[in-house]
Order: structure tokens, then C-alpha cells, then sequence
């Protein structure tokens, strides 16, 4: 499974809306570098499984993105305010990044 | 039930994470201001059945809020870009209304 940056951004705004399981099945494979063998011995699962569940992780992450563009809007933002001040510039980085 | 502006305002944000008949029913309550009554009328079930499918609605859009604060980041968004250009200002507000 290809690990990109993209969908690590996504994660990062719509974690709550995953399980805990899910969060902890994303964060192994893209955070802890855990390989998909590791995960599987780690949760009791076989490697299939812990594919399977990291892909639907990704699907609702990328179906999240589809009904509520924040990745997207975000961007648009910081580009909105790239000619304004240092400190509105921070601070929207701030709110978005929370 | 009371009518609130904030859950308009968050209903706005989140009604794509409904589903369609969720939508529907808040849209006639909130937006088209049909009764409890006339509401049951027209989906066949009873006034009970109308308001506590109105008040899960309700408290789905509450509980999105408290998971992603998507009414309270935008609302910092437009107070921090307050002393910026009347262009992005329009800018963010059309992102963000989006």
C-alpha cells in the first residue's frame, strides 16, 4: 500500500470522526512504520485482514474529504491569506491545525 | 422544540454526513417551517415518531460539532482575517460558506 501525504493530512482532520481502532490501525502502519505483517500479529489478525481494514480507513478518510473538502478549504484559506500579516497568517495556522 | 440559529448555522456545515431523509426533516422544520404534526403528516409516521427523528438530527449535528468544531474554527477564521483587505475577506467567507 502506497503511503502518501495526503492521506496522513486527512487523517490528521478527521481522526475523530474514526474509530479508535481505526485511529490505532493508521497511526501503526503510517506513523509507526509498522509493516502490515507486524499489525497483524500485534491486533491476532492475519496480514489480509489488517490490509483490509487499513483500506477502509483510507476509504472513509478519502469519503470524508469528498462530502466535506476541510483539506481543500484549508489550503484555500492559507492561500486566501498569504498577503496578509506574519501574525494572521500564524494564527490561522493555528485554528486550522488544531 | 426551539428553533436556534446555531443549529442552522451547523446543519449548514454538516448535512452532507446525514442522510438523505435526515436532511429532508430538518429542512421542513428548520427551513420550510412545517409542524411537528404536519411533518408526520406527511412521512406517515405520528408527531413522537417526527420529533425524536428531529431531535436525533439535532443531536447528530451537536455531537459533529463537538468532533470536529468546524462552526467554531471558521468563526476564529473571519476574526482573525478582521483587519485584512475587504478581498479576503470576501474570499475566506466564499470558501468558507461553500
Amino acid at each position: 500500500m502506497k503511503k502518501d501525504l495526503t492521506i496522513a493530512a486527512l487523517f490528521e482532520l478527521y481522526k475523530s470522526l474514526l474509530t479508535e481502532k481505526q485511529r490505532e490501525i493508521f497511526s501503526s502502519y503510517y506513523y509507526f512504520d509498522l509493516s502490515l505483517g507486524e499489525i497483524a500479529e500485534i491486533t491476532g489478525s492475519t496480514r489480509q485482514s489488517a490490509y483490509e481494514a487499513l483500506k477502509t480507513v483510507k476509504d472513509k478518510l478519502l469519503e470524508y474529504e469528498a462530502l466535506l473538502s476541510l483539506n481543500k478549504k484549508f489550503s484555500l484559506v492559507e492561500e486566501a491569506v498569504e498577503g496578509c500579516s506574519k501574525e494572521v497568517k500564524d494564527k490561522i495556522k493555528a485554528i486550522l491545525g488544531e
